[in-house]
């Protein structure tokens, strides 16, 4: 009997889980199973990813990189930048660590350079017109490099060609101030040669300031104590022997004002695309300017004669600076001589190509993270920009490799650009978002820009708006910082520059994307796009240089980034592990990475720096200032109940288009600032926080300066300006926080 | 035994249900039990529930808010405007029927009214300055409605205050044309009053044009030929026997060029908002103008001497219209008189409502259709615009019933607008897109302006973007058309009006958005938003009036709409069942329903005009037109290619984030087609498709326009500014190809 009911307790318990197992697995639950992509919409960030990201990032790679970027110089459309587009692609079509797609596209652009049949010169003559000194055509050799007939000659692109004859006078650095002082001084500047050294003001503006001063011509130099910390030497002081500019070095650029392409204003510049005359083009040197190393210009400004300048204006030479008769002392050899210029530039429409490369989104391909850096150099540009083309190459290695062997795919698509004629006034990546401006504008949550990823081997140094100030810090967490204490790049920053936030406490000191510096910019300026600009940088207690010397030269090359800027390319490794850190986390978060407090907070600094500096004199004035306090106000309220939403979703679990809704609203919040009738006389700056501002204060760009012109004037109609960008601000600003409200 | 079986083998089936049972539903299966949004996201438009909106969309409401909106007349600003702001603000607050919300937003203004206390004469008089004819003040009462003291006086707002007076001649429309051809006539204007009638040129060009010929005064009115098919007598032709405009009816108007607050362009007219100074407002009359009833106007026109004018001019009058001597004719009684105006406008800063109501959306809340019409009118405005505003109101009580009842909630959120002050400009809609910019641009479906409901009623009218025809026609097929013949809106619409297609063979047709003739225009050509306008419309065999005789006079009343435009309120009726079918659709489609083909074919059809029209002057100028064709091109590709990727998608168990991916092409492809710096002229025309042309022909307005001047003047840099259109059109078209592709 027991085992009878046994065996029947053991059939029934059989049949119950034959029928559980039925039940469970044999019917389909209709209606009530979950489609795949539920999954797969909640997709998050893999912090296990992120290590292994991490690890595989290799500072040999990075070296290898720059060696191969760096064998020939590569100035925009010459040959050398052809091997550079052609190596590039390579990579990115690469079937073992390449992208899902890489192209080219070209554009026809309009630069400028020396002819090299007829080089530039600048000599001494006397008054018959003797030949008294040459100033040197092309900087010294200490390596094979600077014997590549490819090295072109210093020059100043887009000055003028022509000659340009007259006494020399000393103008500090070529600032409005500087020609007014000097022209008090001497009575006049008419028909002088200005030799101006660099820094202080923009390079096109040392011409531009000039010219309403009569001077006809410009040289520009750079002084041994702004670049060299005073060294000069190059029997042992300067490169080779250390990372400071030989006396011969010279730092070419690009004289312009605006930026992108100059004959097509905000249309890209294709090959029927209408252009503008070149006569037409705002922002370039009226007058022939050139610049010229330090061995030169000693001997040059050592032999001035007139008053001795200003203690402000004297240099690293061991000389008194004059401001010049103008001309030669009595005593100088010089006496009585002219400095003159030949100017042979040529302005040139030439092809130039962006490289680009995709990685497509799994789950949202229609949401974009743009990760850039231009390609084109001055001469080899092992630092400029290669060092970035070097970390930016290591990232699609190592990224390139994981999605081809299907061990991961972004939730959002990552673009990679490397932009072409950079130098001659971020050309390429301003083409590229004119061509692109709609659908950019609609789907880009970021862009990042790591042009020069190593200035420096001592901290970490970022700039970008304030909202993603949070996901550079977790990145700069997360690795390592170069060298023997094992502490973050995080920690080091700190140490190195720092700020108190009201709400963080001491944290790392950001810096703002309000000029036109590198490729970010027309991301910023004209698209309004949430953007980061990084590198590693100067320890300034060591030095005080403008920027590292070989900076633009032929120095710039894979002997000097390897021997003096970053031995061992480790600071070059924790560029591209935080640059790439914080690129994953833009690309796979189920959640925007980005912190509206963090903007409030910023907005609030400038809202107490514009009351401060300018609130009892728009009262005077009779120009309410309340809007624009209404609206920081607005934008707090509005910021941090968009975080009260976010802190109490469960993201995850949540419908996705909700997920999508808080998204859009964190991506699209920059969008809000920009006003294309703002700032008519500055090209394609439509971001109203930060376009680029003159007045020299942490505050709203817009008013400052109109508030400086204002102030300065008097002027009923430009204090009406002053009243235009306080409407025009605070209405962006209601804007943005309109886009942080709930949807509706 | 048998019955032991038969016990165990129930008992087992027993055990194995049970099984079954805990299998099924016991167990959750982790992971794979789908989240109720699933469902949700998949929402699509209901038509059972588009069947049951449209039987309840009901005339005899219409009719009785009709009666309610025009119990007073209610211009922008006044007690009687108030007043239906709280009726509209207590409709769309009602607990029964109203909707989710309902606000009102305020903007300060800048209006002209005339001086009540000192009304605006036109007098003739004798050289002995003795007054021969005084101009009617006010319209003749034919119903109490005219008595109302709150009905303004005919006049032209914005027409400067002032003085004119001078001998008379007769100007036909007041285009440059006409007066070239009467100073050439006359030998000189100079000192002269000009009469015109309406039609032909806007109504500020009419003085605008007049000024640089040396007229000081320019008289307007509406010619009894335009207007009445001929009628003129009050005694049995005119109102209140028919719809025709009785001899002293006077259409009011703006007398602007630019639309929006003139003060504030591109900023919203808050109190603190920076003000331009009025003087520097562009588009204004510069020298007083009236305008006046055919009454008065007959008896100057038919006394004018000099020669008889053009067989084009000549109107309905029974006399031959002269141009003038200038002045009356020798037989006159007006002989030697002079006409003078003494006009007493008064520009006031003054407070506007707009008022706002929303129905929040389930799915898809950050997604807005908004529907909007002005509530403001020059008098009682039963036609203009209370006829939209009646239609509106039945829309938002028929669709709010069903959300306070919880019978439907939209998937999008929609958004409706009762415009203040749009006669004086489209200032309400203006001020709104400006405010709200930001946010509208990135979220806005679609816009429907439906201002004017019934002009008449025989046929639908309906304009938009090319890419709405389909749901507009899908919506007109299931709506029944009034009268007697049950045939829809759709086949009744093809009667009266319609075009061959390429793609659809005979279909109605379609007007475009180019011009801003209503609150469509800020949305059109500054926001770029995907927009529709409708109306039910004349049998154009029946009357050729210009417009609904009564438009703008003080005879549009309840009275005049219920006897003459829509007895029975079935055309209203019609017109409401048709747009709210619409806008469920946009509002509750899974799939936003635009078809990109139709903009393809559009676009086409531009280009073929632009090619025949232009292409070989292009040539010779050496403008390549290829990037236009090329342009279109891409679009045509892109356009097919999306509609194959919705084709082959199931829509419905799709990822939502697909489905939204797909809508958000849809949705912004209209923006594209924006550029801030095309028409530096226009203000706030950005659409570079749809903008306003003088140029007369269906196709590309930037291209059209610069091509006439360019042909006309024959400067290079007139043709310069054609090429420059043309690499606008071409990239603005390319750009939207851009968003339609794939998205990476």
């Amino acid at each position: 009997m027991i085992k009878k009911v046994l065996i029947g307790a053991l059939c029934g318990a059989v049949i119950l889980t034959v029928g559980i197992l039925i039940g469970n697995y044999g019917i389909t639950k209709s209606g009530s199973s979950a489609p795949s992509w539920v999954k797969d919409v909640a997709k998050d960030v893999d912090e296990n990813f992120i290590e292994k990201f991490l690890a595989e990032v290799d500072n040999m790679q990075i070296q290898a990189n720059l060696k191969e970027l760096t064998k020939v110089p590569h100035m925009a459309t010459t040959p050398g930048d052809e091997q550079t587009v052609e190596y590039v692609l390579k990579r990115w079509k690469d079937p073992e660590s390449g992208l899902d797609d890489a192209w080219r596209e070209e554009y026809m652009v309009y630069l400028s350079f020396p002819d090299p049949e007829n080089p530039n010169k600048v000599t001494v003559v006397d008054p018959s017109n003797n030949v008294l000194h040459t100033v040197r055509e092309k900087e010294k050799s200490y390596t094979p490099d600077q014997l590549d007939p490819e090295v072109v000659q210093p020059y100043a692109a887009y000055s003028p060609a022509g000659q340009a004859q007259g006494k020399l006078v000393f103008a500090n650095q070529g600032k409005v101030s500087d020609y007014e002082k000097l022209n008090e001084t001497l009575g006049s500047l008419s028909g002088t040669i200005a030799i101006t050294r660099y820094g202080g003001a923009g390079r096109a503006a040392k011409a531009i300031n000039a010219a309403p001063f009569g001077v006809v011509g410009v040289l520009v130099y750079t002084d041994p104590l702004e670049m060299n910390d005073g060294r000069m030497s190059d029997e042992n002081e300067t490169y080779p022997h250390s990372w400071y500019l030989p006396p011969s070095g010279v730092e070419r650029g690009s004289y312009n004002t605006h930026y992108g392409d100059l004959l097509t204003p905000y249309l890209a510049a294709k090959e029927d695309t209408y252009r503008i005359h070149p006569e037409d083009i705002t922002g370039l040197p009226p007058i022939p300017i050139q610049p010229i190393g330090f061995e030169d210009a000693y001997k040059l400004i050592c032999e001035l004669g007139g008053p001795p300048a200003l203690d402000t204006w004297q240099g690293g030479f061991n000389c008194t600076y004059n401001y010049g008769g103008p001309g030669f002392k009595d005593t100088s050899a010089f006496n009585q001589s002219d400095v003159k210029l030949d100017i042979h530039n040529i302005e040139q429409v030439k092809s130039s190509a962006n490289v680009m490369g995709i990685i497509r989104g799994s789950v949202e391909p229609d949401r974009y993270v743009i990760y850039g850096n231009h390609r084109d150099s001055w001469v080899h540009g092992a630092i400029d920009p290669s060092s970035g083309t070097s970390v930016m190459l290591e990232l699609t290695r190592v990224l390139g490799r994981m999605v081809k062997q299907k061990l991961w795919r972004p939730r959002r698509s990552i673009i990679f650009g490397s932009w072409g004629a950079e130098e001659f006034g971020l050309i390429g990546s301003a083409e590229y978002t004119e061509q692109y401006f709609t659908r950019l504008s609609e789907r880009t949550i970021a862009y990042i820009n790591v042009d020069i990823a190593v200035f420096a081997n001592a901290t970490l140094k970022a700039s970008g708006m304030p909202s993603v100030q949070s996901v550079i810090f977790k990145a700069a967490k997360q690795v390592s910082a170069p060298g023997e204490n094992s502490i973050s790049v995080y920690d080091n920053w700190i140490k190195y520059s720092n700020r108190t936030s009201q709400t963080h406490g001491t944290i790392p000191r950001m810096g703002y994307l309000s000029g036109a510096g590198s490729d970010y910019a027309p991301f910023v300026h004209h698209l309004g796009i949430t953007s980061i600009d990084m590198s590693y940088t100067y320890d300034r207690s060591k030095t005080s240089a403008r920027i590292y010397p070989a900076y633009h030269t032929a120095y710039d090359t894979f002997d000097y980034a390897s021997r003096f800027i970053d031995p061992g390319f480790t600071s070059h490794q924790a560029v591209a592990r935080t640059a790439g850190n914080i690129l994953i986390r833009l690309a796979d978060s189920l959640l925007v990475p980005f912190n509206c407090s963090d903007y409030t907070e910023i907005l609030k600094v400038y809202l107490n720096h514009a009351v401060t500096l300018y609130k009892s004199e728009l009262q005077a004035q009779n120009i309410p200032m309340k809007p624009l306090e209404q609206a920081v106000a607005s934008f707090e309220t509005a910021a941090n109940h968009l975080e009260k939403v976010i802190r109490d979703s469960d993201l995850a679990n949540e419908t996705p288009l909700k997920v999508r809704r808080i998204n859009d609203q964190l991506m699209l919040l920059d969008r809000a600032f920009l006003n294309p009738l703002a700032f008519p006389d500055k090209y394609a700056f439509r971001h109203v926080i930060w376009a680029s501002s003159s007045a020299g204060h942490p505050t709203f760009p817009g008013l400052a300066d109109s508030f400086v012109k204002a102030n300065t004037s008097g002027l009923t109609s430009d204090w009406e300006r002053v009243h235009y960008h306080v409407s025009v601000l605070s209405q962006a600003i209601e804007g943005a926080a309109n886009t942080l409200v709930d949807v509706i």
